[in-house]
């Protein structure tokens, strides 16, 4: 399997900023340890992995502007910010969202965004970094037990409910997922 | 762009299995002549395309077994049934969902399975398709002018709502999508 560690290194700490089971109310005093941190991510691109409304995640994917400077991605990849990473090779990093819709609920990205500000800017040349993290996506799921399946989600634009323009890939499980899909 | 046909030959006739603005009562009668021309493929794997509410594709997604014999989609490959394709490449064919959750609503397919029944069957040999899928899916979204986003979805088994078992991804748009997806 190209690229993958050993299977001990495939968890970080169980952070503040990563930790599934965190309440609203223990969330909002760790959003306060991961603001500290941040410097160059505007607010609204925190709203993806913190609030759980739907109403709240609409508003942010509709404040968000494309772009493609730097997102708290490049800092989670970069290990500036503390994450719960599940997954890491020399192309892809998968860690726990912030704020999970399912039991399982991880986030997949390349670690070179390259342009992928989302999937609409995808060019020939990305075919194979996005075979990649669809593959890394069914690893995932296998080291999390999804054995009863899961759920791949792309978010792209507004319409989409895309509030971070670095392409990432969710994967939820271990309940059932409901139709239509949002 | 790779084995792309001209813009003419993207849409084939809108037939009755695949006009998207058919209701539940002519679906009835479209679904007659949909089974007539059935004969390999269980009933239960017509459902993701054909019933609106979420109770009976979660039936349907429960009811489906996997397996690698064929399915639907074999005959919509081979043209045995009609289909309103959208889009079609010597690896790749995407056509339009019998029961949209959005005004636009597509799933796009390998055309040689190759053990795909679903995400999780994938294996290293697999990424290039995968990601072969994933632009695919960009080209469409381009095409079907969904400028203001999308939503990318791939179930997988029966917690994430599959009932074909070939994998196929879902192309959402033309509408707000919200959170959880589903």
């Amino acid at each position: 399997m190209k690229g993958n560690k050993s299977s001990s290194g495939f968890r970080a700490g169980n952070t503040e900023i990563t930790n599934p089971s965190s309440s609203s109310s223990t969330g909002s005093s760790r959003l306060g340890v991961l603001i500290s941190h941040l410097s160059v991510s505007p607010p609204h691109e925190l709203h993806l992995h913190r609030q759980p409304s739907m109403a709240s995640e609409k508003e942010a994917a509709l404040a968000a502007v494309p772009s493609h400077s730097h997102t708290i991605f490049d800092k989670i990849i970069n290990k500036e910010i503390p994450s719960n990473v599940v997954y890491e090779d020399d192309e892809v990093l998968a860690f726990r969202d912030i704020d999970p819709q399912a039991p399982t609920h991880i986030l997949i990205i390349p670690k070179v965004k390259d342009g992928l500000i989302g999937l609409s800017k995808a060019e020939e040349r990305h075919c194979e970094i996005l075979g990649r993290l669809l593959y890394t996506a069914k690893l995932v799921a296998k080291q999390e037990g999804l054995e009863q399946g899961f759920r791949i989600v792309i978010n792209d634009g507004p319409n989409g409910g895309q509030s971070v323009y670095h392409l990432h890939i969710h994967l939820l499980g271990g309940r059932q997922m409901n139709w239509p899909p949002g």
